[in-house]
């Protein structure tokens, strides 16, 4: 009971989010497209021969499960530790999780991109699953702006719409958002607070 | 003076919004993608000979090109009848602009799915085309947005992130929505004035 282990720090993201192989496979589909991407492109951008990186995923299609599976469990484990710090209180508990959102689509916005375009490309089961991550994701701000429009803290009369509307403007952030910019992602994320309070009905 | 002539109704959907080879073109980029698109099996799906396509459409490239541009033209006509019927005041013109972007991202959600994932797939002179269209698109709602905070009727503090914000929203819901759902488009658009008139303060 002396130190802790440490904990996982939701708001860090100075820690590469994927393996170097992953990250290359991310950057050509990024540029060219799933189905515009050879697997020679991948495996030249890390270094690799294709047998090389064929005994580490078996197939394209094994690197575009790899990508999509590591962006919403990585997205995922991120917005329970931000609930978990949140602790009981509603409108902290939305806050957190709007900061968290929207830190995670400026950081990481090329997961995002991907998740949203590439969805098409994953074959069924793989595609099963992504979708069931996604409404388990989604399912987070559902209960929070729910408990929030029961208890009568946020006015929305459509906490579910409200919800939805919520989780895709700060998901769209990784549609325009780039570093280097004016806002810094924290900064951005303070402003994201405040409009997404309004958009539930928050005081 | 008799007789004025057809008003556009930007609210009317039953028109196809693309001529049929373009649509074909659309329905394959959103199911492969348009690197994984062969041009043989755009001419299939529109009846046509790989030659016969080739003389209204040189390249797949003017295909793309051909779907962005009719899918900004649309959406900047709709946006601009929306605001010329809305008039001068600002809740009214913010109301109307709302409206007409869920309209088109729910009734016309793939054009927006195309303009999402493969603006990377446009040459650079057809990319330049098209963010310059929709910064011009952005604009209006941005300016209507400007305006309602500085007249005191949108508590926002920072219009500029909240007309971003609101964009992203409506453009969002291309992104879930299909018809044939609990709610109509006409319904879903109504919520979503309520949602985003919370998003930029409106009281």
């Amino acid at each position: 009971m002396t130190a802790s282990r440490t904990q996982f720090d939701w708001r860090d993201f100075s820690v590469p989010a994927l393996p170097p192989l992953l990250r290359a496979a991310m950057d050509c589909f990024v540029e060219h497209g799933y189905h515009g991407t050879a697997i020679r492109t991948v495996a030249g951008r890390a270094g690799l021969s294709v047998p090389g990186l064929y005994h580490h995923y078996p197939s394209k299609q094994a690197l575009l499960v790899g990508i999509a599976e590591s962006a919403m469990a990585d997205l995922h484990a991120r917005s329970t530790a931000a609930l978990a710090e949140a602790g009981d209180d509603v409108e902290d508990r939305f806050a957190l999780l709007v900061e968290c959102l929207v830190l995670v689509h400026a950081y990481r916005w090329e997961h995002a991109f991907i998740a949203a375009s590439e969805i098409r490309s994953l074959d069924a089961p793989a595609r099963a699953g992504h979708i069931a991550a996604r409404d388990r994701q989604q399912k987070l701000l559902d209960d929070v702006v729910a408990e929030g429009a029961r208890l009568g803290r946020f006015g929305t009369a459509h906490p579910k719409d409200a919800s939805r509307a919520v989780t895709t403007m700060c998901t769209g952030v990784a549609q325009w958002y780039r570093t280097g910019g004016p806002l810094s992602p924290e900064e951005l994320a303070v402003r994201y607070v405040q409009i997404c309070r309004g958009a539930v009905g928050a005081p």
